[in-house]
């Protein structure tokens, strides 16, 4: 069984599978809304490629990422949102460090910051990208202030 | 066996093919003819991406998806045509929405629509772009009136 | 006034203009239809480029070079067959080089070979890519080919 | 002197000012936030290019249009929000259709539809996707099946 | 009189220039040659950006920023090193951040530090991309841990 | 077992591997430098490509093609090195064309030219970009003019 939410220890994942479309005939405002939709459905990610297609047409390429268990939600969004008739997609495999969350206090509140441990060692840490935002928006200060914040916090 | 021409039923395909090459030693003029070539010659879909590659060079990803039997037949065409040494490929799983198609009558003509259908009902609409075209350029128009007077017929 | 058909000889031109316009509520294949119908219409050039839209839209911009004269010209054609309520621009200079046209022969025929001249140097010699595209159609040979015969000609 | 809000009716604005950065060391997550800033803030459009710099890096280019007046108050931010050192900057024109605004009643409620206006025609009518947005997400419904439903009625 | 090399205190260049060139015969690899010419020859920037060109070619654009001094080595480098015919270019205008150096020292030795600066208030520091790589391969250690012990004294 | 370099003699590989990681958090800067240290530690082939990611962020997909035997080192430099937190890959087969290597002697010295062979007959030949590089740059000619050279060598 695959699990919804992948687990936090490293682990490698043989249940993933990443699905693509191309369009040519639906606009950038309803791709944009897609986006959301599919991600908030249980998409593990959902970005967008501009590709040139045949009668010099501008398209777009829309690569999604998800487990074995939503293949088919996912289908069904997409084919029920957009303009498309055939949906690909294939696995692969995913390689996942593990990931542990700590509490980071600065002077503006606190925030969370996510480790990734790669065989017993800590090899990434990233301020929560929505926890800053909120202390920038909240005290009116540059984004770029808070996170230097709270790396002066995670180095000290 | 794999069949050229894919049916017109809802199905899965577990039959095609993606192939890419990687360019940074041909213009996109040769490139340009490269993907009419290709889809005359029986590709069911040709697209470019712009790649960042090593020293510097803007390059072109072509990707490509065509069934088992024009595997050969491809790989011969951008072997011959092109300045790559290393065509790769995998095999992916299509689902394509039932196809059939109506005619709708405008003030200028007929116009073929074609509709998309998945577990019975229709969930797509889409006017053929070359009798569109072909309408808008006849009568002087603009093309997306064309789609309107459509649009408008399909939904009176 | 502003020639319609800049000279052939080398000169610089500063009644020249670039159009922009930016989509994100119009399809590929309707701009694949527009480009050639500006270019037809009396552009100097059209391109496309993605670009990334509030709101997660990726969108399309489009950079059309005319004339001073074709000014009005490519604005109207821009409202009427798009979705855009606003069309901007601004005027730049080019500088071009001389062009010269000479005729290569080759196995198949006759092939233009366009010139590039500057202070008096041949600095570009380009063959006509519809010249040998038509021979690469007709004798059924990889277009590279005949470009290679035309430069071994033209190096002869 | 330009007014913040430009006006509906048809007209031509020489006071835009299109502004540019070039951005290799900051990343995507802060340029997404940088981008709805501007907007908020006044820009009148802000997107991204992916342009290829310098040391294989793959960079973003950022463009912004906003009125003279707000030029400066577009550099503080950037300057302040970003790790740009330097912003360029040029003027350029727009020539903007006449925007009138009218209310189209659906079967879900009432859907603002801007209409443009070149000449005393109307030559494009657009649902406002705001509107169509809250009622897909209250409904259920697919986001296209509203846009149908507004055209319909427009054409009706 | 265009300064060749900027000043490092605050002020506004209204003596630069843009210039862009379209390439669709042109390979990738020679492009990523030119890049580094130019930078080299005194441009102040150079980019490429992907663009759809008519008849389904894949192209590029080229930016390149430059002094008014420079404008005529620039166009004399593209038009010997490339194929095109054209180059078209436009005034903008560039303000710039005061820009100051120190030093900051690490365990693996020095790295030069460079700070913007605003009505007199720091608002960037980015230490220098080449002292960081270099210590990177020096010493075998990933990248982001120079940077992140140059940020850490920074903070201190 | 998969051999690190492939042969020289046409054969089809079924041992390569993609790998991707979609990048928010990191600046061009660190990818620029991400790139050569892949290439130089075995990869066959690094390229990057602009996608649109959620949250308006401009993001970059980074695609890898290693052999199966470099797959864990690839994995080791990507999580040390940059931001992630996962690696997906799957395997592609890739079929090579035969590689020959031949000698071209112009005016300024020889330039190696690698033959591709498909089935016995030569499909391509192109001349070495390094070998042209420092020709042109040792006597200060045009890149463009030393292809041409070798070209004509090759043809006579």
């Amino acid at each position: 069984m695959t699990l919804k939410h992948p687990p936090n220890n490293e682990h490698i994942d043989h249940e993933m599978f990443k699905m693509e479309v191309n369009f040519d005939d639906i606009s950038g405002e309803l791709l944009g809304y897609l986006m959301n939709l599919l991600i908030e459905s249980g998409a593990n990610d959902v970005y967008y490629t501009s590709i040139h297609m045949k009668k010099n047409r501008p398209g777009i390429l829309l690569q999604l990422l998800c487990s074995r268990d939503n293949l088919d939600k996912m289908k069904q969004l997409i084919f029920k949102e957009t303009t498309t008739l055939g949906i690909r997609y294939y696995p692969l495999t995913v390689h996942r460090a593990e990931r542990r969350f700590r509490e980071v206090i600065t002077e503006w509140g606190t925030v969370t910051v996510k480790e990734g441990i790669l065989e017993g060692q800590v090899i990434q840490s990233s301020p929560e990208f929505e926890d800053c935002k909120k202390i920038a928006e909240k005290y009116n200060i540059p984004l770029k202030k808070v996170y230097e914040q709270v790396w002066k916090q995670l180095m000290g």
